[in-house]
C-alpha cells in the first residue's frame, strides 16, 4: 500500500469538475485539514467551531486576499473519508483554485492522488471495496440504468448478497477445521450432505451473478449497436432522430447538457452505442460471401442491428432479401422503413405482415417512438431494471469465476470423497476470492489498481 | 427588469463547473428553497435546521433514491443572494445533476437565467452593481494582475472611490438646489468658488481612472504582443520555452492544469496575448513601403514587439536595419536574438551595446529569465500592480467618460455665469453618470445586459 498508506499525511485536491463554474470546491482531509484551514482562514477559526458547519471569510496568503470563501467543517468520523474534512467553497475561477491548493500545499497537506479520498473512506471502514468502486461508477453514469447499478451497489445491495454467500460458506469451513483439529477423533462436525447442498446453492447463486454481468457489462458501457443501410438510407437522419429527442429532454438545462457523442445515446434509461458503420452494406454482403458462419467482427461485436431502407426508392425484393440475410446472421435486428411519408401504400403494407419491420420518417420525425419500443423489446430492456442485483465489474466478474471454479473443487473432492484438508483448502480459496470483491483479503496491487483510475479528488 | 424580476420565484442551477468532477453543487435560492429541499431530503428535515448547517442524506423522488447527497443551508440574509439558499452536494455526475434539478423544478423551483444569482444579491442589497459585475471578472481572471483588480473591485475598492466622488457632489449639488428654492430671495449657500475646485477636483480624479483604463483592459485582456521575425528564427521554440515554464507552475496540480491557449501565457502575473505573426516581416516590410506613418493594423493593435532573429545567420547590418524600422513604428519593442548558444561572440558583442537588445536559446531555454524581464520592462508591468484602482470595465470606462464631459458643462458653465438651475442641470447628470457605476442609477436593459453575460448558476 506504499503508494496510499500515509494517512498520517492530509491530503488536498479540487473536488468538483475542473473548469469555470460559478464555485468550486476544493477538499482537504486529514489530521491537519482544521489546523490548515485555520491558517489560511480568516473568519472565525474553524478549529474552534461545531462539525457540520459552513463559515463566510476569506483566505488569505499573508496580508495577501485570495478569495471570500464559505468553508464547510466536517469532524472525523463523520465525514467522506472518516477523518477530518474541510471544503472549501471558492469563486469558480481556476486561477483561484490553483492560488488556495498552492497555499494548501505550502502550509503542510499533500495533493491528493486519484482515487485517495475514496480509498481513505474505505481504509477507515466507511465502506467495503465493492462499494468503493461504485463510487466512480456512479460519477460515470450515464444513463439511468447505469445510475441504478451503481447507487444500488454503492449503497452495499451487491456487497450483502457477497457477504452473506461469505458467511455461509465460513461457518461451514470453520466446521470442517474444527474436524481438522479433532481428525484423530474421527468427530463428524460437518454434514457432508449439508455442505453439498450448500455448495450446490452457492454455485447456483454465483452463476446467476456471472450471467448478470452480460447485462452489468453492457449497462456501464452501452447497448452495442449497428446501423446497417445504403448510404443513402438516412442513417445520420436517423441518429438525429433518435437524438434530438434525448437532447431536447436535457437542453433546457443550461450547465447540464452533456457533450453527446453522436454514436452514443440513452434510450429509455439504457445507454446504447452505435458501432461505426460506414461498409456495412458490403460487410453484409461479405458475410455472405464467407458464410454466414464467419460473421464478420463487427456484426460480432453487435447485440442490436437496425438495417434501414428507404421504403420510396428500394424495392420489396430486394428488402426481403437483406432481412433474410440479416435472419441468417442469428442477431436480434430490426428493419427500419424509412420516409414512409413519401412510400408507396400497398409496399408498407406487403411488408408489415413481416413482425421485423418498423415504418417511420427520421426526417419528419414520424414514428420514432414506435421504433424505440421495438428496440426496447428486441434488447429486452426490462431485463435491465430487474432491480436485481448485477455484476457491472469485470474484476468481480473474474472473482466470481475464480470463486465458481473453486467451488467446483469442493463438490469434485465431496464425490471423490477427498479428506477434510483437501475440502478445506478449495473452501479457504472460495472464500479467497469473494473476499477480494468486498475488500477483505486485498493486496497493495490491487488496491492501486483500482484507485489509480479514480479521479483526483475523489 | 421583467426578464430578472420575479424574485418571488425560488430558482435553482448547478453552481460549479460543468463536466465530471468527485461532487457536484446545485443551488437553490429563494422562498422555496427550504421547502423544496425538504420535499426531496430525507434526512433531517432542512426546515428545522439552523442555518449554515451541513445534513447528511438522500435525494429521493417518491422511493426512487437518486444520491447520497450533502446539503448545506443559509438562511436569508445570511446568504450570498440574502435569500433562503439550500446547496446541494451531490455526487459529480451528470446524470445526477440532471436528475436533482429537474426534480427541483418539478417541486416548484425554475430555472436560474445567466447571473440571477448574483442579480439578486445585488437587487438585495448584497453589493453594489460595480461589485456585482466583478464577480464575474473574478471567476475569469487567469492571471494574479486581473485576478487583483477584479477582487478589490468586489471587495468594493472601486466604488468606494466612485461613491465618495458621489458623494461630495450630491452635497454640493443639494445646495445648489436650496438656492433655487429661495431663488427671489438671492441667497447663495454653495460658494461657486468652491464648487469650481471640487469640480476640478473630480475632473482630475475621473482623468486619472479613465487613464487606468488603459491598463485595466489589457489586465483583463492580455497585453497584445507581436513576435516578428523570419520563418526560421524560431518562433514557435519561443513561444513554447516561454510557455513550458509557466506550464511547468500549474501542471502538478492536476484538475487545475489550464488548457493554454499557444498564443496566451501569464508572464510575471499579467496575461500576455501573442497576435498571428504569420508574415508580419513582409508586414514590416510593407509598412516600409508605405511610409512609416501608415502603421498596419496588426502592429497597430500591438503594446509591444519583439523582433525575434538568428543569431548564428542573420547579419549585423541586416539586424540592426530592422531595429531601426521598429524605431521608427514608435512601439515598445525588444529585438531578440535567438542561437546565442551557437553564435560568434563578436557578433553579440557588437549588437549588445544597443539597449533593445536581449541574446536568449529558446531551443536551449537560455537566458528566457532575462527576456522576461526585459518584457516587464518595456510594458511597464509595475504599473498593473500598483494596487490603485484600476477602470477595468467598459461600461464603467463610458459612463466616466460621460461624467467627465457633464463635469466640463458645470466648469463652462461657471466660467460663463450660467444660472443656478443650469449649473444644477449639468450637475445632475455627472451625477447620473456616476450613479450609473454603481448601480444607483440603473435600466431593465442595463441589468439584463450585465447579467446575461454571467454564466448560469452565478
Amino acid at each position: 500500500m506504499s503508494k496510499y498508506s500515509t494517512a498520517e499525511e492530509t491530503i488536498v485536491a479540487l473536488a468538483t469538475a475542473p473548469g469555470v463554474g460559478a464555485i468550486a470546491v476544493i477538499r482537504l482531509s486529514g489530521k491537519e485539514a482544521f489546523s490548515i484551514a485555520s491558517k489560511m482562514f480568516k473568519g472565525k477559526d474553524p478549529q474552534k467551531q461545531e462539525s457540520h458547519t459552513l463559515h463566510f471569510g476569506t483566505i488569505r496568503e499573508g496580508e495577501r486576499i485570495i478569495d471570500e470563501v464559505v468553508l464547510g467543517l466536517f469532524k472525523g468520523p463523520k465525514s467522506f473519508t472518516k477523518e477530518d474534512v474541510v471544503e472549501i467553497s471558492c469563486h469558480g475561477s481556476q486561477y483561484i483554485v490553483k492560488e488556495i491548493i498552492q497555499l494548501s500545499l505550502k502550509l503542510g497537506a499533500r495533493l491528493a492522488k486519484p482515487g485517495e479520498f475514496t480509498m481513505r473512506a474505505f481504509m477507515n471502514g466507511q465502506f467495503d471495496l465493492a462499494q468503493a468502486e461504485a463510487v466512480a461508477d456512479l460519477i460515470n453514469a450515464d444513463s439511468e440504468a447505469a445510475h441504478s447499478a451503481a447507487l444500488s451497489q454503492m449503497r452495499g445491495g451487491f456487497s450483502q448478497e457477497i457477504g452473506s454467500l461469505r458467511t455461509e460458506l465460513i461457518n461451514f469451513a470453520s466446521l470442517i477445521e474444527l474436524e481438522l483439529d479433532f481428525s484423530e477423533e474421527d468427530v463428524e462436525f460437518a454434514q457432508r450432505d449439508e455442505l453439498r447442498t450448500l455448495v450446490e446453492r452457492l454455485y447456483k447463486v454465483i452463476g446467476k451473478l456471472l450471467k448478470s454481468f452480460d447485462y452489468g457489462n453492457v449497462i456501464k458501457k452501452g447497448i452495442p449497436t449497428v446501423i446497417a443501410g445504403k448510404p443513402n438510407a438516412g442513417k445520420s437522419t436517423l441518429l438525429n432522430a433518435l437524438l434530438n429527442e434525448e437532447k431536447a429532454i436535457v437542453s433546457d438545462i443550461p450547465g447540464t447538457t452533456r457533450d453527446f457523442i453522436e454514436d452514443e445515446m440513452v434510450i429509455d434509461g439504457v445507454s446504447f452505442r452505435f458501432i461505426d458503420t460506414a461498409g456495412i452494406r458490403e460487410t453484409i454482403d461479405k458475410i455472405e460471401a464467407m458464410g454466414v458462419a464467419k460473421t464478420h467482427e463487427k456484426i460480432g461485436q453487435a447485440s442490436l442491428i437496425l438495417y434501414l431502407f428507404d421504403l420510396s426508392t428500394d424495392s420489396i425484393n430486394e428488402v426481403l432479401q437483406e432481412v433474410n440475410r440479416l435472419e441468417n446472421l442469428g442477431k436480434p435486428f430490426i428493419a427500419v422503413g424509412n420516409k414512409i411519408d413519401i412510400a408507396p401504400q400497398d409496399k408498407v403494407d406487403a411488408l408489415r405482415k413481416n413482425d421485423h419491420f418498423v415504418f417511420i420518417s427520421a426526417g419528419e420525425l414520424e414514428n420514432i417512438d414506435d421504433l424505440k419500443e421495438k428496440i426496447s423489446e428486441k434488447v429486452h430492456l426490462e431485463n435491465f431494471k430487474t432491480g436485481d442485483t448485477m455484476v457491472t465489474n469485470a474484476r468481480h466478474y473474474e472473482a466470481l469465476l475464480r470463486t465458481q471454479s473453486a467451488l467446483q473443487d469442493v463438490l469434485r473432492g465431496l464425490n471423490n470423497q477427498v479428506t477434510n484438508d483437501f475440502l478445506a483448502m478449495d473452501i479457504r480459496q472460495a472464500l479467497h476470492h469473494l473476499g477480494e470483491i468486498t475488500g477483505e483479503i486485498t493486496t497493495d496491487d490491487l488496491l492501486g489498481n483500482i484507485f489509480s483510475k479514480f479521479c483526483i479528488g475523489k
